[in-house]
């Protein structure tokens, strides 16, 4: 696979302007057809790759349905191109430090593509983490935003204890356990992703305009929405399944029955990631949706950050399709870091550590090039904290040997 | 089966002086003789049944450790000889309402007999209900001594609703949720058996002395041990095996890791009763072990009375030995009642509801015997009270004939 062009970015940039997130029509247009080509043809006011989408729907019930309902969708599409920005507008999000990532970027996480037809078009990325990296070792944390005390203070330790060991926190971005989840992973130093149903450039909800800050230093807001756009309600629902297929498992920390974290916690169960979920008093309503995930979906009862990693590593060591490090295609080679980080990890010690600064001069690199490929590599299981700095983690982790490597 | 005659009750009464329940060397020989044999042998000073028990025994290597082992046995029962009341004791207590329930009588519980060997020798009962039938709809509620101000509210309530809908609670004597669960019972009229661990005279802990006067009044104690007999640390664990057995499944409402209640869980389990836990926070080292067995032991994630009903009723729908009112001999036909209560059960009207006054004179029964045949049937799934008093329960329990019906 080669890197993406240009053209493709620019296309799928337009695509998640005219198009809602998950929405199936696009999804199996484009697993028969280019982003360009569905581009090209919205413009050009005439239906993408119809007969491809024919031939798709081909049994003979189905067919005289689905054209007018391609139609509908077509002209749904065309009447949202007026909306999107023009091309340089691109190049002004990167100078903001927004990006789009597209599948075959080194940056995609490749986890995402079990979603089929309901993978993103892409990822508007911002922040300093790498997306993929970050991700290789990733763990999400949800729940309500009515957090209780109790529920607070829980997700506070975990995400701590979650962080310190390397573990890159997934979240939203909203109040409750979402925030508890990245503010205890912040607070540590440690690496998070705030996954947003609105434009990465919106500070929703308001309150959390500090925090969204903070993230961008240490870690990454993604969203599959472009800038400025405001979220809707169905919106949370659609980017929950993101959440779950982004990490290696989800941890539902307090919800209620019928609760958005529990849409989330019901993807990752679909995907067969690791479901778990932190009980709670029996008399406490935000706690009900986790004894029902308990109960009702196998969710395992964690009751701490080791409950949580020895549940994660377990998965990861059965066969199948548990961990979202070892689909089909290879997530990491040690061959495929950007030239940065191979200089980074050349010059970290594999004994006692070393400190950011001496890395940097060693690598030859400047000291925030070092910083963030440090929170990468960590992620990725290259390197670890210790008392003296930093230092090559051992075992180190499996690179597995693939097409690209 | 014909009834046990008085000569098998008084020899298992004596055993329950010379061995400590449990014993595996007396379980083994009460499988190859009679309770009337071993004793016996014991006057006499000589092995009871030793060849039969070399034989079973009976490879080469085992057998020569064996005879020795056998001998000790005997010698440490003989020692205890001594301390065996006479016969007529049996009759003294028979008046303080005491009773010694053994295989064979209408009253044991054949649900025990999954034991094997380590059956008990007999149960030493005291109280109005019927020992067997206030089991055939039993659930056991056990935890802590140490409950917390949430485990003992959590506690009551689930004693008080499955009460109401006509379950027996069984459980232990000690403070806290046992306490707990058996005060819910009695408040609203239901049913307790608690499974002691010390003579049923004995008011052990003594500051369960008024709770302990409720529960022979609206259940029975039970023990192991004989009349007289105060507890041993190692008696409660032994005691938990009875618990555990006696009813169709196990709750455990709060438990630290390592505690007592965990090991009556543990056997519940074993014997593939279903288990069930509460979850509380994961702050209070008084749920660890509840979310210790959720995780671990696969006890279902229980935050109601109705839960553990669903839990009961569906274990008691699968195919298999999971549900101990239908072991491969009847436990429960309507023609094996006894006189009194099939008089008071023709006396229930099938609609409206029928006071227990009324009920006695139309059975020609004194109160009293209403108010315990009541009971019975109640816990039998026969009746269940209304708004008008009593009525028949529908659908009728299931008569499971066999040799006896």
């Amino acid at each position: 696979m080669t890197a993406p062009g240009e053209a493709e970015r620019i296309a799928r940039a337009a695509l998640t302007w005219v198009a809602e997130p998950g929405d199936p029509a696009m999804g199996a247009l484009l697993s028969v057809c280019s982003p360009a080509e569905i581009v090209a043809a919205l413009i050009e006011g005439r239906m993408p790759a119809a007969d491809a989408a024919r031939e798709d729907n081909g049994t003979p019930s189905d067919a005289p349905a689905s054209v007018p309902r391609l139609e509908r969708a077509r002209r749904r599409w065309a009447a949202r191109l007026g909306e999107v920005p023009p091309e340089s507008a691109l190049d002004g999000w990167r100078r903001d430090g927004i990006r789009l990532v597209i599948p075959g970027d080194a940056e995609w996480p490749s986890q995402l593509d079990v979603l089929d037809e309901a993978r993103p078009w892409g990822l508007w990325v911002r922040g300093h983490a790498d997306l993929r990296f970050a991700c290789l070792r990733s763990v999400s944390v949800v729940g309500t935003r009515a957090a209780t005390a109790y529920g607070a203070h829980v997700c506070g330790e975990l995400a701590v204890t979650l962080a310190e060991a390397g573990w890159t926190i997934v979240s939203g971005g909203a109040y409750g356990i979402d925030g508890r989840a990245h503010q205890g992973a912040l607070a540590v130093g440690g690496t998070t992703v705030a996954v947003l149903a609105c434009g990465v450039d919106r500070d929703y909800p308001v309150g959390h305009c500090e925090l969204f800050r903070s993230i961008r230093e240490q870690g990454a807001l993604v969203s599959e929405w472009p800038p400025g756009r405001m979220p809707t309600r169905h919106g949370f629902l659609v980017r929950n399944r993101v959440i779950a297929a982004l990490s290696r498992g989800t941890v539902v920390v307090e919800a209620a029955l019928r609760s958005g974290a529990l849409n989330t916690a019901r993807h990752a169960h679909d995907l067969g990631r690791p479901l778990m979920a932190v009980p709670g008093p029996v008399t406490s309503a935000q706690s009900a949706g986790c004894h029902e995930a308990i109960r009702e979906w196998g969710a395992v009862c964690v009751t701490s950050a080791r409950d949580v990693m020895r549940m994660l590593e377990f998965a990861a060591d059965q066969p199948g399709g548990q961990d979202p490090a070892r689909p089909q295609e290879p997530v990491l080679a040690r061959d495929l870091l950007d030239p940065d980080s191979t200089r980074v990890l050349e010059a970290v010690p594999a004994r006692g550590g070393k400190g950011p600064a001496r890395i940097a001069i060693t690598a030859g690199v400047d000291f925030d090039t070092v910083m963030r490929c440090l929170g990468g590599l960590a992620a990725a299981g290259f390197v670890e904290r210790c008392d003296r700095g930093w230092r090559l983690r051992r075992p180190q982790p499996v690179s597995y040997a693939g097409p690209n490597a």
